[in-house]
């Protein structure tokens, strides 16, 4: 059986994205990262995800995001409420410098070690954020990087980072993974959450992720503060 | 003054690497990791090196690559005493899956937070280990990589990952690193030194060092078991 690493935020995206994943055939290991988030409400998505889901393995990797600063993610910052006017290209502050090229990273590492070729990100360019980490030049820059950065690499491994999501809108993505059993119920997005795990319904992920539900006439199952 | 990260191990190449920084005038910001490596004197030369040759700061960030496993530098595998007769292009069992990788991420991260453009790496194809990720084509496609991975690139920095000892010898090294005033007894390169900090002489990293302070008739002033 085929093996492949597939990066897990406990997310709407990432949790479809093991589906798909294991859908095509793949043993499929799970990795998350513990990076000094402000809440841990993600990483307990992530492990009820990747059960409910199958995942032959699950890890989560200890990483600190907060040495360097610079993100509202990360940092005592709060998280904005609003959306900019300057559109869909417009970066926000929650972008984590470097994020998933670090996260890729890991994940490039764990491959190697189990002789995967095929490694999973839920990136998505379409209802995003406008991360420039989630734009498919990013995902075809690192994978021709992974090609050369590695012992697996030069000795013929052809690695593949596979975003099928990238083109997909919200509302196609929440489609994909209900046609694959989804529980979305088990995921969570918000950047802001309550402290007993209500979604905030305001920031840009709970933004996106409401409007996703709406465009396919769908309720969404989690706990929110508004609808 | 234009800032540079510089990653910074502890060992000649790097210290080398961090003086070639200073020179070309750069306000340097040295970063080394913490990552499950079996003994701490590497971070130990590493503090050293960033003092004695004037970084203006000098951070560790810990990060888990032992979470993965898969080499003798992190996890229980002896260190190997002799080198295999495939020469010049094995990768030897010392490789860290994706390592330089890894370092770079974290570089790319710290730089886009302080606005700068350079990361210096003392990564060299010459007199090494055979590691992928010490190559040419590997440093070229980082550089790619860090174009579109981020937020400054997306707006218009050009980040350059400067390789200054890529195409030198370990000799030419040594000499440049005399030119510019590294103190070499500072630094640290074997990978199974004895419980007091003596080089054990025998690893691939003593043999390559050992070897270039021959090839240019200088003696290494650190400690170690065997000359």
């Amino acid at each position: 059986m085929k093996r492949a690493v597939v990066l897990l935020s406990g997310g709407l995206d990432s949790a479809t994205t093991l589906a798909i994943c294991r859908r095509d055939g793949f043993q499929t290991y799970a990795l998350s990262f513990d990076y000094g988030q402000r809440h841990k409400l993600e990483l307990d998505a992530a492990k009820r995800v990747a059960a409910a889901l199958g995942a032959y393995e699950h890890r989560i990797a200890k990483i600190d995001l907060r040495v360097f600063g610079g993100s509202a993610l990360t940092d005592e910052i709060a998280v904005p409420k609003t959306r900019d006017a300057k559109g869909a290209y417009h970066i926000p502050i929650t972008y984590v410098p470097a994020r998933n090229t670090i996260f890729l990273s890991y994940a490039l590492a764990w491959s190697e070690v189990l002789g995967a070729a095929d490694i999973f990100i839920g990136a998505n360019a379409i209802d995003y954020s406008g991360y420039p980490d989630c734009r498919p030049e990013f995902i075809e820059a690192f994978q021709k990087l992974a090609r050369v950065a590695t012992r697996a690499g030069v000795e013929g491994t052809r690695f593949h980072v596979q975003a099928p999501l990238i083109a997909l809108s919200k509302g196609e993505i929440i489609r994909k993974g209900m046609e694959l059993n989804v529980d979305f119920s088990l995921t969570h997005s918000c950047y802001d959450p309550t402290a007993d795990g209500f979604a905030c319904g305001e920031c840009d992920s709970c933004r996106l992720r409401r409007e996703g539900f709406r465009s396919v006439r769908l309720v969404d199952p989690i706990r929110c503060l508004s609808r």
